[in-house]
């Protein structure tokens, strides 16, 4: 299902990526897209707003992305996991994977790569920081435009646990009274 | 409450750690135990177990943790979202938090740092790679010990999505039959 989304502040990306979900990253380069899942990836800051992730080197979208130096995280929810999981075992080296499993490309507003129409959320990312990439395959990218769909508000993500399994997310708490600092 | 533990392979930690849980750091430095909050962390590789956690340099756990090369991930579950949210919201220069929290200390094996005995599962880490430490306060660990509660499988964990609020672990979905090469 095509999901509408709308302009959201990059400097609170976290919310969606904090929890830990698998994401999507899509990319292109000399013309092609590609598709990877991916859940080693964490916030770093928020402004600028930045999100590192190991993207190994074993990958199309390693080269997709240090090449292009930008790619989409675009956040799937419960009802794509197998879309999630199939995407997450194939490559993309002879594939549309677009075509190959019915995502819609949206355009971006900051970057040349797409965004996934189906996603909860998509944000454009700039490759910021590379002193990582060639010994651990780290990418520190700046989120350079976000597009949330705002209903629902909480989002049942994926989160992988290995094994072929994942855990989605459950029951919203708020401790806020406990927090000086909120954020 | 006090959960037992049994080790744990490390090259597996991923198994509770990339799904994206707030985690309590512990780190031991001269002498002076300090426990902080962290969501912001992702796991880089199987073998080393290598785990990266951005860690504010305005924490006094990142001076500790930087000094003593070492330091302990401790799990929480949801029962602690309490006191998950107080010691994210207390410094740690003046105050004893275990003592403060009433939380127990556990020996660990291959560091000087203590884990948390109330925590479903620790991990003992020692820095691996500083290279980002200066830049963007970024450690990579290598996990050298696990520990792990074996009871429940799946313990329901705390991932925060910023403004005070937590959503919580929920249900466990497998597609390993669309997976190719699990792990």
């Amino acid at each position: 299902m095509i999901k509408k989304k709308s302009d959201f502040p990059v400097s609170a990306a976290r919310r969606y990526l904090e929890p830990g979900p698998v994401v999507l990253i899509s990319s292109r380069w000399q013309g092609r897209d590609n598709i990877m899942t991916l859940g080693w990836h964490t916030i770093l800051e928020f402004e600028p707003s930045l999100w590192g992730a190991m993207i190994s080197s074993g990958n199309h979208s390693h080269r997709m992305i240090r090449d292009s130096g930008e790619c989409v995280v675009n956040l799937p929810t419960a009802d794509m996991i197998d879309t999630v999981s199939r995407i997450g075992n194939c490559d993309g080296d002879n594939l549309d994977k677009f075509e190959e499993f019915g995502l819609t490309r949206t355009q971006s507003a900051e970057v040349g790569a797409p965004g996934i129409a189906q996603c909860h959320a998509s944000f454009e990312c700039k490759v910021y920081d590379d002193a990582l990439v060639k010994s651990r395959s780290f990418f520190v990218f700046e989120i350079v435009k976000a597009h949330v769909t705002e209903q629902p508000a909480h989002p049942e993500t994926l989160h992988y646990i290995g094994d072929g399994s994942f855990v989605t997310a459950g029951k919203v708490i708020s401790r806020k009274s406990l927090f000086t600092k909120v954020r």
